[in-house]
């Protein structure tokens, strides 16, 4: 049952609020976006008003339905309703619009200001991080409900732009929700027929309503404006239990800017005092003061407040006697909430990957590790873009998750690895299950940008990438990563672990488990590895601080330092041996995590990496993040070109990745005495 | 009209011959992908016996149809039909499938392989840059066509498979395709239901025919082994002018392998000696010889062979007859074959932005000289993805590109970074324009994967990323770049451009616009900057070296280097100043792009970089690529964390690139004598 309308002026009122308030900030700033909140306002206080269910008072309340703004450039639409609904944020956040720390940066942000629930702004990913909210309160109803006592029952709702919807991204995540028939996800389309270089007409003739409907889902149309028409759409849509909703609502950019309306202009511009004046003159709003809200639309918000919080209340009351009935399932709230981890957590882990002394891929190594990691965290859900066979990352003792099916904890993307990325973080940030999800690393590529997202956002979620180097092999360029784990190291905020062997790839997996803050991203190899001959086996905990000496050198400190990653990491080994040899004292270290070892103090990096000693590095990648560690004069041995189809091992011998190669160019370069 | 069908039972040997040459391949090699060829043979077999027009004695006939097998991994596919309709692919080419430099690499390499027209395997990629081939064969029409002279007709056939839709970049390039009415484009749509993880209905649900006619596409659905309903299909397809075509083939993937056949195990790996003897029984195929082609088959592919070349040499003759009639058309095809550019090149782009000492923004400067580019070379055509007001790309002096209208030079992409990518790449192939396309730098992670094809395939494109840093202020860490001009530096054979000024600025488009063997990223500012204070104005020629001195020291070699790049340039000559105050006598490096600096003679680099010398870096961006040429105790000033939504001087005084904050950072490493 929606909320009783407000009566239509009252309404027409709030609706000019949200358009003042924005103008007023992107005046403030001289910067920002005022033309969607405006032709989107009506149909953002319909919903808000009606149908969303939520509570400025408990934010993080459970089943409060998500909203999610999927055009971010209209921030100031959901900073006005944010202001008037009572999340606390004041005239002065508005007025501090895209300044330094204000809580109202130019895109919504996750974390700084409390209503937001993702980040949005590159366009699509809200609409795809939607789904992956609306999959996950799903797999909330499947855990938690019980027949009778269902404790979930809430919705995603977004807002989304033209480019939301031109966005390939947008194809893979519709196409992933209509499959997984989603109907608790609606989507409300500004249809605005205005985009930055024009009319959308200008490179846009898709019919939206006809593809949706092809990917299985219920379409409507309606006027934006017409509250009656929004509200009606609405209902329908919460009404489909079956099929996500796509409400194609056609509003005006600018409405009721008279000489902006329908223009780009007022995209992403400010509309200029001149425009402003006539917009309060054809609006029948006052120029002072600014930021005005009137006592009637400030009365409606606290009384609509009050609603909310009494229908939060009276959720609070079920979910206390839900917990007493059961309990077993308030265990695993509790655990799930908590992020729970066993204590001996590595222990379990490394248990998983005993070493049989054989030679086994990092991939295969992690498929084990993921089955003990699924079996101590009862949280933890993935899958992969299509590729599980060759990723290793079903969880054996768990059905799939698929249409109807949402007690299962292995995902099939489809493949869709954009897509899966951006669900990823919405299922990351829903918090019913901590998410993986895995493809090729050279496909890391068609995810890059949810990525990026969740490292911005600081959130939790586990990326596996398999098939790590060119030791793909056969299939040749188009499938061997050379600059992707260089390319991701780059990316701030996100861990990156390229594990050696079994034990590392343990070590590895707990310290993406452990991570709270930021998204991990775990490089495996197609190939079979050696296991390394480590001088302690326990050196190998030294993972979690990214660099450690796997093999000391005799003498202290090391006069050479051989640095090596995952499937080279045995090349160092052996070239050490030669080196031994030929009368060179080194030591090998593991580095499956530059930015893990960057964080180390000083004394613990020094006492890996001596001052004084010469340093090269091996892997089979794009070598020149390398130099950091190394210097001017250190030798790095990796791929600075795209590499070729051919067997592995033949590869190996043409690029220089055997111990004999490396030996030789690590001798070459100590005598060459450079420095 | 279609050339006549073979008597059944010759086109099933033929069909059988296409099976047996993968199966044989697949099997040599240990690996490959025989199941989709199997499937697909059928068709293939019918589109390049009946309709392809193409002719192996001439394989860069400009007015042939374009072949793009987006399925890249069916490569035995193409090799197959190379082999048979010949193209000079040896039984002992197809021997060496995956081997090491074999004519026959895993997925089909453009360059290696004579009748590959592009490299395909990432899927979606060879879809998207199909659109842009079909968008090239129009554009060539509306160029070179007259009325009763039409000297080009050539169409676009491309078989796909369910990779290829599920990927986002097939929604991006469809939808622009129809909007375009690239009715010379044709898709095969290989729908077997089958993928990696088991039949398609695991992940996937949509309507393909309700789909691609939303996007304004003419579609049918056949039986893909019912070579009368295919021919049938193709001959509509060619008949439909203003649409492109999908045509739905439902196939069986393995087709003939009696225990394989409709199974995820065809997919990915060879059916194994057992099932190919199986096959072979079903199919009343000889054991002997590997690679067998039957004698009727080798004369009806000779006799075909026959028929093309025919086809080929009466174009050739209207061709000839059209050059003399036609002789500015035909020079102008000399011009834009031989990419001819003006001697003064370098002289008239400078001359665009000949300083007026007023501070510009890069993305300004940019926008001068690309329409000082247009008017010398009349080949140059581009873009932006509903970006050119804030890219500064459009072409003033030539009409848009749209539905029906090719004579243009401006494209209008939409919102579709990623099928604006492989347009680029399907353009640049086909060789009518020479292609440029541009959005803001931190949305080329949406088009990454094309970025990387295009350096792979070793084709001149240029790709232009304005708003370059977290000086895109307002709005805030969405829109800022921190990794990616890093992380595009690591893209082997992508030279990556960031200049400071206006002359740079004219320079680094020389150097894109004379590139023919891989593409070009150009890095540009959003916001003004100052002209460069070059002791010697000419040094900015030091560009195509990518680095070069900007301000020399006083003493030789220098004590000091300050490198720069892009906006941070006149932070380094600014601190120059203070540190000769300072009583350091310091050099100011401009080094736009490292790639290009990396390829100069040792002399040179030392010239530049004097080893003796104490190096300090300054770029908004990540800085660990600088460490390279910096050393471990190099000073790298740029930015390891996300930016923030602020305006840009704010963000300067917060992230410390000020003047006074680059300098007091300089003197106190040069003060910590840390070596």
């Amino acid at each position: 049952m929606p909320r009783p309308a407000a009566p239509p002026d009252l309404a027409r009122l709030a609706v000019n609020t949200i358009k003042f308030l924005t103008i007023d900030a992107v005046e403030a700033a001289r910067s920002g976006h005022p033309g969607m909140p405006m032709g989107a306002a009506d149909m953002a206080f319909v919903l808000w008003s009606r149908f969303l269910r939520f509570d400025p008072q408990a934010p993080d309340w459970p089943d409060r339905d998500r909203f999610v703004l999927s055009a971010g450039h209209g921030s100031m639409l959901l900073y006005s309703l944010l202001h008037l609904s009572g999340y606390g944020l004041t005239t002065e956040d508005l007025s501090r619009f895209r300044q330094w720390q204000s809580r109202t940066p130019g895109h919504p942000e996750r974390g700084i200001t409390p209503g937001v629930e993702t980040t949005t702004g590159p366009l699509g990913q809200g609409f795809a991080t939607g789904v992956g909210m609306a999959l996950a309160a799903r797999m909330a109803e499947a855990r938690f409900n019980r027949p009778g006592d269902e404790i979930f029952g809430h919705r995603v709702f977004a807002i989304a732009s033209d480019g939301d919807v031109q966005e390939g991204i947008s194809h893979e995540a519709a196409s992933l929700a209509g499959h997984l028939k989603l109907g608790n996800l609606v989507i409300l389309y500004d249809d605005n027929r205005i985009t930055i270089e024009g009319k959308t007409a200008l490179a846009f003739s898709d019919d939206t309503a006809r593809r949706f409907q092809a990917y299985g889902w219920h379409v409507q149309a309606v006027d934006g404006h017409d509250h009656g028409q929004v509200a009606g759409a609405i209902e329908a849509a919460i009404a489909e239990a079956d099929r996500p909703s796509m409400i194609i609502a056609r509003t005006h950019i600018a409405h009721g800017s008279p000489g902006k309306q329908d223009s780009e202009k007022a995209h992403g511009e400010p509309l200029g005092p001149d425009e402003v004046r006539a917009t309060r003159a054809a609006l029948g709003w006052p120029a002072e003061p600014r930021f005005h809200v009137p006592d009637d639309v400030r009365r409606f918000w606290s009384g609509l407040a009050d609603t909310l919080r009494r229908e939060r209340l009276d959720w609070e009351a079920r979910y206390g006697a839900w917990r007493g009935r059961h309990p077993d399932l308030a265990a695993l709230w509790d655990r799930t909430a908590a992020r729970e981890l066993p204590d001996d957590l590595e222990g379990r882990l490394l248990a998983a990957v005993a070493d049989d002394g054989k030679p086994a891929a990092t991939r295969a190594h992690s498929g084990r590790v993921i089955q003990a990691a699924a079996e101590a965290l009862p949280f933890l859900a993935g899958g992969s873009a299509d590729l599980d066979p060759s990723t290793k990352t079903k969880i054996a003792s768990a059905p799939s998750v698929g249409p109807g099916a949402f007690a299962g904890r292995t995902f099939h993307f489809g493949i869709r690895e954009h897509a899966m990325g951006a669900a990823l973080n919405g299922l990351s940030i829903h918090g019913t299950v901590l998410p993986y999800g895995s493809t090729f690393l050279v496909f890391a590529d068609y995810m890059r940008p949810s990525i990026r997202l969740a490292a911005l956002m600081e959130i939790p979620a586990v990326f596996v990438f398999t098939h790590d180097s060119l030791f793909v092999g056969e299939d040749g360029p188009t499938h061997q990563p050379v600059e992707q784990v260089a390319s991701l190291r780059l990316i701030p905020n996100l861990v990156v672990l390229r594990p050696a062997d079994g034990p590392e790839t343990a070590m590895a997996w707990s310290v993406a488990l452990r991570r709270r803050h930021g998204p991990t991203a775990l490089i495996l190899s197609r190939q079979n590895l050696p296991p390394i001959p480590r001088t302690d086996p326990e050196s190998v905990r030294g993972t979690v601080r990214g660099g450690y000496v796997a093999i000391p050198s005799k003498g202290k400190p090391a006069a050479v330092v051989l640095i090596g990653t995952g499937s080279e990491l045995h090349l160092a080994a052996a070239a050490r041996e030669a080196l031994g040899r030929a009368g060179h004292d080194a030591a090998v270290v593991s580095m499956p995590s530059i930015e893990l070892f960057a964080e180390q103090p000083a004394e613990y990096r020094e006492s890996v990496i001596p001052r004084s000693a010469r340093v090269a590095a091996i892997e089979a990648g794009r070598p020149d993040l390398w130099h950091r560690w190394i210097g001017r004069d250190g030798l790095a041995i990796g791929m600075e070109r795209f590499g070729a189809s051919a067997p592995a091992p033949d590869l190996a011998e043409r690029f220089g990745f055997t111990a004999e190669a490396v030996t030789s160019r690590v001798l070459g370069w100590l005598g060459s005495g450079a420095r």
